[in-house]
């Protein structure tokens, strides 16, 4: 039996990749030459994919790396000299802070209990803070923030380069781009593709920043600089042989997601969410871990369990569906539930169907 | 026409490659968690054989990254606090020494002309280095350093670091393991496999001297520090979320190579390449590059060109068979041609064939 595959990344293949991935074998896309203008015309088409579907505005860059969480050193390795500032309400962002530690930045940390969100009105930073490190989704608690929040702290601390987190989110949430400088996210997750490559995107005070660190002496990384990716990107070339089968079909299904259309994908997700928040509020043995309805993520569904986690990912697993357990510390008594655009509202309701007939 | 690819990375896929990416599918290895049990035992399972047919010493670790250029980073943050020397002799083993620089580090730079390799013997070095770079495949010329060259420098240098890229010729040479510290790979070369997958083979010195600099309050990174990729490599995991289709392809590919034999895979290489070499040196039009035999790549074939190259490389084209240009300045009367263990005596026989047709 193949199972359907509900964990929060990775997780279950965007329903059109494996077409995909047969078709890259059969055009031979695997040995294509990263300096060839085969390369340059599928980087080409892939960063105006993206562009589209997610509607990034000219003054930001798309650029690939080996994961999201590549992108949190080069985001402080080009961005920040001293101070980043880190909203923290789980495994996730509390990481990012501590990769800036370990790159020897100092860090401002905000942290507020898991499951709740920050209380944006209260937040208090030290203008010295050069970048602010945020997270649309955290994976492993099922938070969400809100657009609102974003320009709020947009309004608050202009002086500062915001970065969100939106590894579990994109391609779902619809931002204001001025509201923020740079979003990045990884492939295994929204778009349903092999893991191995991240997409981080960034607008030109990211380089301005990177510039000034530069010129004053500051190291700013290599081959994965600002520049040296720039550099290349202007040529529709990396710098290093990336992840050429990964770029390829996240193309593909940022095209398939583009031609389905995103306002399409938005209302599914939002339906399926509100479907399987209501089943399991209604039902005994599980409650939504996140209590403010409007800080609910909508792609990463998190419910805690009355019985062991565990078990239920053992009976959902023998009917064909797997479902991810709680993170960390949370693992015994939570659920997490990916609701991705591949994971259709047929599936979703036949997981709600499978679960009831457990209870 | 599907073309036979002889480009010296990304090159031709390994003859099995494209049946394991199927079954893959069929076993939905891109939807597995890297948190999971199933991905503990592939993880396993890829240091195991990867182990096996390299004769990698228990002493030396095995970890991925996203690529080789990003190990040149990772080299440099964990084993470098002052100074590395670097011995050049073309675009691959340059870029390196800027990349170190581009992190802060003073480098000695031993340059010799492209075409050549190192007259060992009249190497001298700062005993202040801290790590030597070598070279033993520079795929931008196809000049090869020979296993004897790696002892002379060991004993030359006992007490610095020694890395070796081996990225265009593993796993074709057998190395005295003591003869060094550190080596690595990437995938889409000798392994004939999509890019994007990285492996960096590092020994017990490499560790202590990262943990000397971390005790002396240096930085060595993040996530892809030797702690963070040990302490999870324990647990049979990546600290980030890894190019798992590619974990799982190249362990499948090792085994493959392992079934064969590597004496096998050596001996047809040897084969394969004094069968070219031979063609190119009897031809009218064509000399090998590298004028010394003995260092001449058994794995990336460099020959001059008197007809402009991309003449040849269109008329190869035509016929079914991608060969790549020089590289860089070297481009106009250059071919570059792969000779991986996915590319049969009988194809480079045909290719000869064709070429010779084409005089």
């Amino acid at each position: 039996m193949k199972k359907m595959v509900y964990t929060p990344g990775p997780s279950q293949l965007y329903f059109t990749a494996e077409e995909h991935l047969k078709q890259a074998l059969r055009d031979n896309i695997p040995a294509i030459s990263h300096r060839s203008r085969a390369f340059q015309s599928l980087f080409q088409e892939a960063t105006e994919s993206i562009r589209n579907l997610l509607e990034i505005p000219e003054d930001f860059s798309i650029y690939f790396t080996g994961s999201a969480t590549e992108i949190w050193d080069r985001l402080i390795e080009n961005c920040v000299t001293h101070e980043s500032c880190h909203l923290v309400n789980g495994a996730f962002s509390k990481r990012f802070g501590e990769q800036a530690r370990a790159l020897g930045r100092e860090t401002h940390v905000w942290e507020v209990p898991v499951g709740t969100a920050h209380p944006i009105e209260q937040m208090l930073m030290p203008e010295s803070c050069e970048l602010i490190a945020l997270t649309h989704n955290e994976t492993s608690t099922g938070v969400s923030m809100q657009m609102e929040d974003f320009s709020k702290i947009r309004a608050a601390f202009p002086d500062q380069l915001i970065a969100i987190d939106a590894v579990s989110s994109l391609p779902y949430p619809q931002f204001d781009w001025s509201t923020l400088d740079s979003t990045y996210f990884s492939v295994q997750k929204g778009f349903g593709l092999p893991a191995g490559l991240g997409v981080w995107v960034a607008n030109e005070r990211c380089h301005e920043k990177a510039q000034e660190r530069r010129d004053a002496g500051y190291s700013i990384g290599s081959y994965h600089n600002l520049f040296s990716l720039r550099e290349k990107a202007q040529k529709n070339q990396t710098p290093e042989t990336p992840n050429v089968l990964g770029i390829y079909l996240l193309t593909k299904v940022a095209q398939d997601m583009l031609g389905k259309g995103m306002d399409m994908i938005r209302r599914e997700t939002n339906y399926k969410a509100a479907f399987l928040y209501g089943c399991f509020e209604r039902w005994n043995g599980f409650q939504p871990f996140v209590s403010e309805p409007e800080h609910r993520s909508k792609t990463v569904i998190v419910v805690e369990t009355v019985q062991p986690s565990a078990e239920w990912v053992q009976k959902l697993s023998d009917k064909g569906f797997v479902v991810g357990q709680g993170y960390g510390s949370l693992k015994d008594h939570q659920l997490r539930i990916a609701n991705f655009p591949t994971h259709s509202k047929e599936s979703v309701e036949l997981l709600a169907d499978t679960i009831e007939a457990l209870l």
